[in-house]
């Protein structure tokens, strides 16, 4: 098979047959395809896109191009859930406890931030000692014992999707569905999960701007996992402002024990229960969405899911002391307080620009090269939607040098007080 | 400037300014952009297309890459043809000895062979001792000396365009409409021609298959060429069969020697007078096309347009003896007959796969760097509409091989017998 009959192919709006992917993930991992022609037909992709079938297979070869996990030695249904990231997005952190707290299983593999967005990996390193780098055998081994473990990916993992990606970052080809979903699915299918609980953001701070490229892209995930037999689904939900009042590595911690003892704010509690329901339903540990609810509320209540917490950090390395003396996580220097210039109400939270504002700071990277400063970050007093008086502070800035005036200014910039605001909602639709 | 936004421009739909077609042509040609952006940018013309600005910057971003002929030394007007090529089209041989018979100088750059499609160049070396490869200075003088000279591409002409063509071949861009013209206008650009007619081919044996197609890049091509102040006009001339009745390079030259005796086959005779009478019209020896079609029949019947032919080709080193003594051209060990095997009109013949048949025989190249058998060909007795009796000979092969059963066999899948047929309209349309 020549690669440029492929090419041709996918180019006059065929779609691709499972022999011609093979041999394009194939060939181009084992290096006997060139980049030129690879990046001709990601672009040819970016513009006829792929049945249901084709983005199927495209993640299936992707997927077979490396290692993945088997975790069949462990009992019961095992569930994991992916977000595709955002500013505050901490969902992970108390989510993965709670469900494991109900004894349902959660090998949770997650990721780094990169640019505007937070990964869970940065965040859990702001607890002194915790490792987030588990061998295979020991990662089994601490789902079996605790029901729980959050790690990076182990082994080598869709290599495949490795090099794609780095040529769809210097060829404009990354926002492409069928290519989204791929990457996504071909990592997600090989840690081994039994269910996938997706969280597909739309608005200014995620990668889908609009409701209906992110439904897009979700019906191409769920799409993706039901072929190959994992229980799936997804929820779109808000990304227009900040997830929950903290932004940046520790103080995210601390929110994530909040929402853990029930006292965290509204709108990510709120995510986390909806998020937390469907996990509970997949793994057959409920019969209505309504029932797991309930069962999650009452983890939180009776305390289980925060001892699952501490479980968890202290099986991964970590100073659990944390959660009842959140003094012992990294402490910034300076808190410095922005005050509203006008009264009103919040009618506008950007949230990347906001979450650069976090990584400039040093809570991000900008190259994945970059150090993290765990202790600096935002806390937002006000959410959109909330009054505000002139003077009165709109959030605190947690920084670890005495001059953020240009932070400041990036800050005001993307907050907008007005004479009225409707709050975005929050969950705006479910696919299964 | 990033290539991966010059990348984003055109993928999302908008046309490239003159500084970005400068950073993708000049970096591409020095090799600071790789291959691999070069063709995502390719792929996306491909399917985005381009502005007549744009194509007309790419085609001048291609020929300042680099070498351009000077012809202002030489007086006059000075006419050149370009065909986009195709089976028995052997129209700039009689052609630019006719136009130049007029006292009109016609620089001719041309080109060679490859797959089904012949070129001027092998056809003119089938004249032994005819030499194609000229200095500048050489050219230069021999146009100003006797008005007419037929050469290859001398010096370093627009390489950016054939490491673009490189690229497109393996990256299936072959066929975007503003890749091709920039890629043939950049080169007669270089030419340093006045005057440009361009013979657009369309059907089974062009590049072009459908009429709407040659449009297109007719109407590219001439708008480029206006652009940069060419006098440049196009006809769609039709490719569905051979053009006159011979293939084959000095059974072309044969055929050229009767066009210029005022003996030729009815198509090629008329597209050569045709093409010939744009030319003088471009290069004001006439006022109006009947004008100019009468004084090139006058220099066809009172014989100064074959005694130019002997001027050139003696001028180019070539043996002059081969116009009054075809015998001297290379002869072809066997002639064969291809008889028909039904009675009734021939009512197909189709282009390409009878150029694949003349290449089979060794006529023309499969590979760039194949060798060429002057000699062989095939001599179409039968064109389209034509009678024919069950065992009359459809045409004659000219090989140098005993056995050509298969290609006999090639022959007869590519030409049809039937009750009745309509020939097809030498000339579609006129593009200004």
């Amino acid at each position: 098979m020549r690669m440029v009959d492929v090419i041709n192919h996918k180019r006059n709006g065929s779609a691709l047959t499972k022999a011609e992917l093979h041999a394009f993930v194939s060939g181009y991992t084992d290096g006997t395809i060139p980049d030129y022609q690879a990046s001709a037909l990601l672009m040819a992709i970016f513009f006829n896109g792929m049945t249901d079938e084709e983005q199927s297979e495209l993640a299936m070869q992707m997927l077979n191009s490396g290692d993945q996990l088997n975790l069949s030695s462990i009992p019961g249904i095992k569930v994991d859930k992916h977000s595709t990231g955002g500013v505050g997005d901490k969902t992970s952190i108390p989510l993965a406890p709670m469900v494991a707290a109900l004894g349902i299983p959660v090998p949770m593999i997650s990721g780094r931030g990169l640019g505007h967005t937070g990964g869970t990996l940065d965040k859990l390193e702001a607890i002194p000692g915790f490792q987030v780098e588990l061998t295979e055998e020991a990662f089994k081994k601490q789902v079996a014992d605790i029901k729980v473990a959050i790690i990076g990916a182990t082994g080598n993992v869709a290599p495949a999707d490795k090099k794609i990606y780095a040529l769809r970052d210097v060829t404009d080809t990354v926002d492409s569905i069928p290519l989204i979903a791929g990457s996504i699915m071909s990592k997600k299918i090989a840690s081994g999960t039994d269910a996938l609980v997706l969280d597909v953001k739309t608005g200014t701070g995620a990668f889908m701007k609009t409701e209906e490229e992110a439904a897009s892209l979700a019906k191409a995930l769920v799409s993706i996992g039901q072929n190959v037999g994992l229980e799936c689904m997804a929820l779109i939900s808000d990304m227009n402002q900040p997830l929950g009042n903290m932004i940046g590595n520790a103080l995210e911690i601390q929110e994530s024990i909040d929402i853990l003892r029930g006292k965290g704010p509204d709108d990510i509690t709120d995510l986390v229960l909806t998020l937390g329901s469907q996990m509970v339903v997949l793994a057959h540990q409920a019969e209505s969405l309504g029932e797991a609810r309930a069962k999650l509320e009452a983890v939180i209540e009776n305390g289980v899911a925060l001892a699952k917490f501490k479980e968890l950090i202290t099986a991964q390395g970590g100073d659990a002391r944390v959660v009842d003396d959140p003094t012992l996580l990294p402490q910034a220097a300076y808190q410095i307080e922005l005050p509203a210039k006008t009264s009103g109400v919040v009618a506008k939270l950007t949230a990347d620009e906001i979450g650069v504002a976090a990584m400039l700071l040093g809570g991000g990277r900008q190259a994945k090269s970059d150090e993290i400063d765990y202790a600096v970050g935002i806390a937002l007093h006000k959410k959109i939607g909330d009054p505000v008086q002139t003077g009165e502070s709109l959030l605190t800035i947690y920084a670890n040098q005495p001059d953020v005036s240009a932070i400041k200014d990036l800050l005001y910039d993307n907050i907008e007080v007005a004479r009225q605001a409707t709050p975005p909602v929050l969950i705006h639709q479910i696919i299964k």
